[in-house]
């Protein structure tokens, strides 16, 4: 625990002093992102229509992960650290909590509680640092240690605490509880915070769209990787280990954003596909359609990309049909959106697109305002456009701001507005029971062709998913590298 | 839901009627090793101490795990199953319930109960199959649904249910609580069941050794590759990388048994080194000691393997001292396993051979008796010399028996017996804070030679570990194929 061995450690660890890096060319992340982030939430309350109703004395209260085991078990899962705390802290430490003084709208004060570690610790888990090495490393105001909390806050005369607690509107799941011995003895508030972080979310800073590049960049040569390898006859995780093995080894990922989805086959009508009871476990066939959904993560910052692809790296016209048809709806969605686009519309100009192209392809009869009315859309796109992305891989606040009643499945229905990062992700699928559904009520039936339609009831689906940052003026696709058009996805998977 | 369609499904899947297999060279392991599991223990249970007490209509209740979230998201984790009902069923899906009555001690009836899955299960997690299906792939008696899981059993006149609930001795952690809506409607029996079901855990059966085999051989094959391809330089963690991708590319293993250790300098003192906190991220150096501590899983049972080499691919005579006293512990309690042995003796010959080599090394004086009464080894060896193995890393069952009060962190004090699957992994480590407490101790201090032990500081530390099977005349060493002598490793390393 003497300086010097702790500056021998900063040299050559995830974390130096003010920086998280995995060294070699992985990008290197100033912590200061993080005191960004504190700034940001201080101000947003302290010039808030609720500004006046904050006490002196109060602070806001974040509740880093806990360590847990699996089951009975002495197992460790291996820690991820819980997103709100990591956005304000950066701290992937298990067991802390933090707080963020609401004293100052440009520097409100920081403290960081950290566990007291036993001293088997460092025998087992590794070297026990001292408060002043935290302190240098997340550039918070004091560090101290959880178990004198209540002590430090009561100390510091503390009225309030506005607890980080909150429902989240894609799982519909609240924050976990958060309490901490002592925590009686103050005001607590678990209403008022949430919005303001949440909110603050949304809206990614220069430093936050810098990890972001990285992570969709890592994903997007990890992606690459796997157009170049496969082959027919192989088994789809064999893909998935390509893909987690260069996005670990070169990019230095150790986690994903979400469990791979390797679909081939008819598998790929599977939205959700490659969980532990669809494991990846098919054998890719020659002329399958392939769909992989993979995001890399980088300092806790998620990438989600999906390629579509055939697994002989050739198109058949009948997967041409399908792809043009939902690379026309990225590409119009791309084009067009721009701060004050209603993401409602961008939903709607997908369907439309891809509508368009089933029925250039002969699969469904009628006109566009029929099937539209009809909603044949949601049979053949069951899902929403895409999501808010950043620490999760679908991030908070989609339905704060000026969203509109949840429609179509969509995880957002605000309009855009600069720096929201989000997925463009139309989708295209031939799923059985959707289809069956469709083709028993009289008022969908009389749009399909059977006959062509039944070419297709194996074809699987197509997905092609890009992140996507609103800018001032229209958008940047971060993951623009990877081969989208027939010509260039067959041309760089000849080689 | 055709049976065309399952028929289809079973053709090409983890699971088809009777086996698990993931294709291609992987095992395929039939799933009547899990039928005998249940047989085992009713016969166990049904030829006990506590036959008598044992009601008609009654049943052992096993629970699957829950699905989850994490935190308040709907990112849901990899799911892994729950190792007691996977030992009684082998299915790895979550939110099932699953009875073995004790109406046979040859063939008893197993039902397992599976989630209702609504409809939309279909679009985004997968084809949801009959009851018929699972019934043919996990060869139970019969399949129902979780929901009429009461209804069910008291049809059948259920008199009592003996739950799978009690404490595990590594993680002092007790089973999750098991409850099903209705549960109040049964007598249930909280503690009869626990030990019998833990100790046929303990014994392995030769379909459960075949997948052990499997496991262990693929884990291996995964270290060799590491140490093929490791050179200073490189940062740990893309060794890790190297171990997942031939893990999962070349044998099918998703998921490993604990979180890989890969240390090279001075971090391969930090006994479980790698965790969130320790994720792998320093750069090796030339000169380095490495220790790489991981194991693969198949089919749930997993593998636990330790490979320490230099990262250089060449011993310094330091280096030599210390691997040397290792591997001399590891061959001579591997010489001396068979039915009868003391776990606790085992433990003590391995600290001897490790004392012996570091007196000859000149790191201690004195005599190996005065080392061994003044508890010098757990200085460099402060972990116990093995676990048992098998679902999970800490395998159940380890205090059960004939075993002895816990001694020196031993995961288990029993005998051996034919059948038991068990760890040899004695260590020998430089750690700073057991070192300078021994130093600070009169009656330890004098034992040491600052000047030599002065050069070891740096060291790091060397742990060799083996999975081994307990025979009826000795023991086979199932990871054997490792190169293990400092010739081997440096042979090998050359290429
Ligand atoms: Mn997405
Ligand atoms: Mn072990």
């Amino acid at each position: 625990m003497s300086d010097g061995c702790c500056e021998e450690t900063h040299k050559d660890s995830h974390y130096s002093p003010g920086y998280y890096w995995l060294g070699n060319d992985t990008l290197k992340v100033p912590l200061v992102l993080h005191r960004e982030n504190r700034q940001r939430l201080a101000k947003s309350i302290l010039t808030s229509k609720d500004k006046d109703s904050i006490e002196p004395n109060s602070f806001v209260l974040f509740q880093a992960g806990k360590s847990t085991t699996a089951y009975d078990t002495d197992h460790e899962p291996l820690f991820r650290q819980e997103k709100f705390f990591f956005w304000a802290f950066g701290s992937d430490m298990p067991d802390c909590y933090g707080v963020v003084a609401l004293d100052s709208q440009e520097n409100p004060t920081s403290t960081l509680f950290i566990p007291r570690l036993p001293a088997e610790y460092a025998t087992w888990l590794g070297q026990i640092h001292s408060k002043e090495y935290y302190k240098k490393i997340f550039l918070v105001d004091n560090v101290e240690f959880a178990d004198e909390m209540t002590a430090y806050l009561k100390n510091l005369n503390c009225s309030t605490l506005y607890t980080v607690a909150g429902l989240n509107t894609d799982s519909h799941n609240h924050t976990e509880p958060l309490t901490f011995k002592g925590i009686e003895e103050f005001k607590v508030n678990t209403t008022l915070a949430f919005p303001y972080v949440a909110e603050c979310r949304v809206f990614k800073t220069p430093k936050e769209i810098e990890v972001l590049r990285y992570s969709v960049e890592s994903t997007c040569k990890s992606h690459m990787q796997v157009m170049r390898k496969i082959r027919p006859g192989m088994k789809e995780y064999q893909c998935e280990s390509i893909f987690l093995y260069h996005a670990y080894h070169d990019f230095g990922c150790r986690n994903v954003g979400y469990t791979c989805i390797c679909a081939a086959n008819k598998n790929s009508s599977v939205l959700h596909y490659g969980h532990a009871g669809e494991p990846n476990a098919s054998t890719i066939r020659d002329g399958a359609m392939c769909l992989y959904d993979m995001g890399a993560e980088y300092h806790g910052y998620t990438a989600d990309v999906t390629c579509s692809f055939p697994a002989n790296g050739k198109f058949t016209e009948d997967q041409k049909i399908v792809y043009n048809a939902v690379l026309d709806a990225s590409q119009s969605v791309i084009k067009a959106m721009k701060p004050g686009v209603e993401w409602i519309d961008m939903h709607k100009l997908a369907e439309n697109r891809i509508l368009s192209g089933l029925l250039a392809g002969g699969i469904l009869v009628g006109s566009l305002e029929e099937l539209v009315e009809n909603k044949i859309g949601s049979v053949f796109f069951p899902h929403g456009l895409g999501h808010l992305l950043g620490l999760d891989t679908h991030d908070v606040g989609g339905y704060q701001g000026d969203a509109k009643p949840k429609v179509n499945s969509l995880r957002t229905t605000r309009s855009l507005i600069e720096n929201m990062f989000i997925t463009v992700e139309p989708g295209c699928y031939f799923i059985d029971h959707l289809l069956d559904q469709a083709l028993a009520d009289p008022s969908k039936a009389r749009f399909f062709n059977r006959d062509v339609l039944a070419r297709f009831r194996n074809f699987g689906g197509v997905r092609i998913e890009d992140d996507v940052l609103v800018t001032a003026t229209g958008c940047e696709n971060f993951s623009k590298m990877v081969p989208r058009t027939v010509e260039e996805i067959e041309a760089y998977m000849k080689h």
